[in-house]
């Protein structure tokens, strides 16, 4: 068994290089990964070296949506067996701290998250959790749908905050890989008029095959001229406009629930407005509790993860799928395909 | 104008008179019907004169699952205008009492309902409601669609109570128009899996047509023995066997909502359980705030109401009609068209 | 029996004149005023003629927080008697609406409130209310404190909107009249730990008589080197940087309830912080079923409304009382007795 | 260092034994107990020898509700020192399970939980528990209140389950040490209305004394007759009588929470009732983050714990402690006070 992995020396120097398989600890399993999405964030770590607070110091392995085969289990394992394909859910929290106790175990301040400094990622062909964080999927999801759990659990909690119900109208701003997901699970929930906006022609014609019923491309039209009313916005953006502008959209009572990361540590809100209407604003810092959600949707084709992959890449061609979707915005969604740097190599 | 109606003047005695059009009062509309729908309590105060305290001392119209098309505005109406189609929310409550001040106007002590004795329901030509009340159809719905937004609204409102959420499991107990429509709402508000008991193969069959994960005649396979494990539990059958054995399929933290009504005042339910999972019961009587939700999810394609109807019946033929369905349970949802009646009796 | 109104013409400028004794509508009930106390609203109104876009373009009488002794009663009703006090909750919505159906009536947009252009306020002997918006008082309740039920509601509509459970530490910035009741009502539903901050040590010092656990003046030591951290801040002051200080302060997943207007349109918040804590802000405008709940809190003591009187004048000097709280911060709450004058001029 | 223990051999036969002194692991602290309040579930143990499915089959030190001083520290501890005195939560979960994730580690099917077959209490001189799951006591609460937190919990969760709020009315039925503390509680979180009803005059007598509005002697003044109409039930006697006879007193939409537990599998409820008025009904097991606030109501003096303590035992008494409140039914809440054995066995 060896372990190659695609380790991040500093801002765009990505090297492939092999590591220790780990070793899995009690209650842990190793998983050899198969399939890896590239999130923004991989990208904002590849280009910029941080994300607020959260800085590259030291090598670190990039990739937190993964999904892989059982290889081996740690001492006390009772939920899995060798040969199980499993989605990863990337976070461990500690379990017994404030957050953790009240089942907020995203805001766990001693979570280990892949590929968030100084916790390696999955960008490699092995790597440990904690059995309870592996989820099992079922044979009619492809490789692809398993590693997407990970943003789909990111359109999932999006849309738990904004509690959609059934006949809700929905306005998500933003047609990037987790808007475009935040849109087939309002639609799963059964909002009944879901508008999405972007800028990307290609991304807005993305979100009409996956089934919103409004497309806007707000370079053209902007949404305060659209006459859009919802009871819920999912900005995933980081756009102030797009906040400020979906914001007015919002019904008496509605909810804004901001997914998409700004540039800076502030931002301008109609508070006038959001008073009078006694409208709820709230943010989302990953998710908790949706993986067997998420895989559910996927399984009953409620949610289609595969129509939102772009693109396939080696473990050697790591670089190149964190560049993609800035070269090109209809590359929403490149995956790193780890087993096949493995074999070429091996070969 | 001539207003037909189908007046019970006692149990199984129903007979067609003409009664005057009602005039419509501040913001009324006078709707002339085109479609009702035989509920079982329209059956149960046809066959039995009586559903508990509400007793049928006057001669009553029954029927109250309604659409029609707007003919006269009264004083004041600013929402419809003649000529729209519209279905029509058969309670109105008074809107200052503490209930409707809390938004549970369904359980308004003064709400004025239709078919409830002493307010008279839809079985004629026209009726007036207020126009917050009555709720315009889009043209690609049918008109037993229309009607069916009542029945429909109860769906709603156990899956509301239930708090159906993406990814859940859930157990409708009974078949009949209501567990049928829970069925697909709980579908349609993201429910993964959905089970129904029955013990009318001809239910289950319909049930598995609209989507139901799983057919149970638990005539054949007690519910007890089928592995059922569930989030919530709606019970549409009014029968304490299928409350008990469905409770006991429900997870911890989770909901069962009692929608059918059992016969007496009094039923015995698994307390034990319910504290040790810390089950939430609860029941349902109508509902409040569904019909736009309702209108969109039919018109939205989410829900499929034709799907229930199972036959047509004129004015004259109200008594058939009210029996059809306890003299045959596939004839699950009768419908009143009382226009028909209307032209056969002109010509 | 004389109806004398103080009646505002335009910013300073408020005249004592007889106008027509109101006759109660059916369910109406006719109140001889006896107390009302000056709100911040009425200050706005007096001193700019606007408040948003709310503007005086017809004489109109100020005052929104009274109550008095029902005098007549109108047709058909059938809860009150002559002779009983009675406080007046001063915005009748219509009832039927959307967001009145769903419980939300404060936002109904057809709502006709005490003082708000066109509809005339208290400040005068008599007015005419729906007798479904008129509670009983008991009798060890002041006349102050009937009038103050007003402000009180605003209190618990926004400890409503933050969620205070048994145990919370919240922070509440600004110490006007709302603040005060805020801290009051925050305490009431189980409070162990609550801040307040303002710039005026009369206020703070009546903060922590009516039980605040610490006050803070915000011109000598600064919210953010405090130290303070809280399930919720309640901030009432309508200063962005008390907003911004307080909405640090507030722990993971907790809430931000804005009641103090800003005189802007938009406010700058820590956004990022917002979403890296899953925090959850909104705004509140009037309150909504607060009126039985406000009247038992300070019947059983757990509220103390008269600790916030600070001053009495009559009608002939509503002028005066609405420049005495921005002449002295220390004068939070002037009340203006209508009979006093009626009693007088008689003499 | 020497740890006696009160061991549970069988029904009737507990024995003072000398057991090894517990060896803190990972993140544990070692607590010399000093005050622990017996339990109905203690007696029901000792009495017997099983609750429902949990059988004493081998020897079992009881005791679940205690405080103590911490005296060592296992490795990793960082939030507590030798000599700090806390309340030890008796229960601790996996804290990775469904149950754990979401928040209700209460239903965690692996918790460890005190003097719950086979795990052992604090009927002893010394224990070894996590130290998420001891908390520092403040100075100012007694030993007596530093054990209670464990009722304490169970009133609270009960009274967060029923969602009682400012101006609330309450009915709590039994006035054991659970029901005692829950009107504590209800008050506390603001509830301007609480009846309590029992058959034991000294019992109902101590909740006046806590601050119950109305108490009511069922075995005199039936409760159906008494005109009770509550907000809230919490049901702590385990009587079917007395939980229909509450139910009945529910307001539409009002909550039932069953925290007594009865002889049965099964009751018998209105049904009816519960359907027509919307009713919410549910059970408590245990409770989850509930003391951070326990601590807070108490220290802050919302809550007396001091008030039912009845009596004091050492450990060598704890069979007299615990037969003290079957014998009689004002001993409420005995007392076991570990240390005072230790000293005089030392002696």
């Amino acid at each position: 068994m060896q372990n190659q992995a695609a380790i991040m020396y500093g801002t765009h120097d990505i090297r492939l290089e092999e590591v220790p398989v780990p070793e899995p600890g009690p209650r842990e399993v190793l998983v050899e990964i198969e399939a890896v999405g590239v999130c923004g964030s991989d990208v904002h770590y590849y280009e910029e070296g941080r994300i607020g607070s959260f800085v590259v110091r030291e090598p670190l392995i990039l990739g937190h949506e993964s999904m892989g085969t059982i290889v081996a289990l740690g001492e006390g394992v009772t939920k899995h067996e060798v040969g199980e394909r499993v989605a990863l859910e990337p976070g461990v929290p500690d379990g017994t701290c404030r957050e953790c106790r009240a089942g907020r175990y995203n805001l766990c301040p001693n979570v280990r998250f892949f590929a968030t400094p100084p916790i390696d990622g999955a960008f490699a062909n092995y790597v440990a959790i904690h059995e309870d964080f592996a989820f099992e999927l079922p044979d009619n999801l492809s490789d692809d749908a398993g590693a997407l759990m990970e943003p789909l659990s990111v359109g999932i909690w999006s849309c738990r905050k904004a509690s959609i119900k059934a006949g809700d109208h929905v306005l998500v701003t933003g047609a990037g890989p987790i808007g475009l997901l935040a849109v087939q699970v309002a639609l799963a929930q059964g909002a009944t008029d879901v508008t999405i906006t972007d800028v990307a022609p290609q991304r807005l014609k993305m979100a009409e095959n996956t089934g919103a019923t409004r497309a806007i491309n707000v370079s053209e039209e902007p949404l305060a001229e659209a006459g859009v009313e919802v009871d819920a916005l999912i900005e995933c953006s980081g756009n102030e406009r797009a906040l400020n502008d979906g914001i007015r959209c919002i019904r008496p009572a509605g909810t804004a629930v901001v997914v998409g990361m700004g540039p800076g540590e502030e931002s301008s809100i109609p508070l006038a407005l959001i008073q009078n209407r006694e409208i709820w604003l709230t943010g989302t810092f990953r998710y908790a509790n949706t993986y067997p959600a998420a895989i559910e949707l996927a399984a009953t084709g409620k949610v289609d993860l595969d129509a939102i992959v772009t693109g396939y890449y080696g473990l050697e061609d790591a670089e190149e799928a964190l560049q993609a979707s800035r070269k090109d915005p209809a590359n929403v969604k490149p995956m790193v395909i780890p087993a096949s740097t493995q074999e070429s190599d091996r070969g």
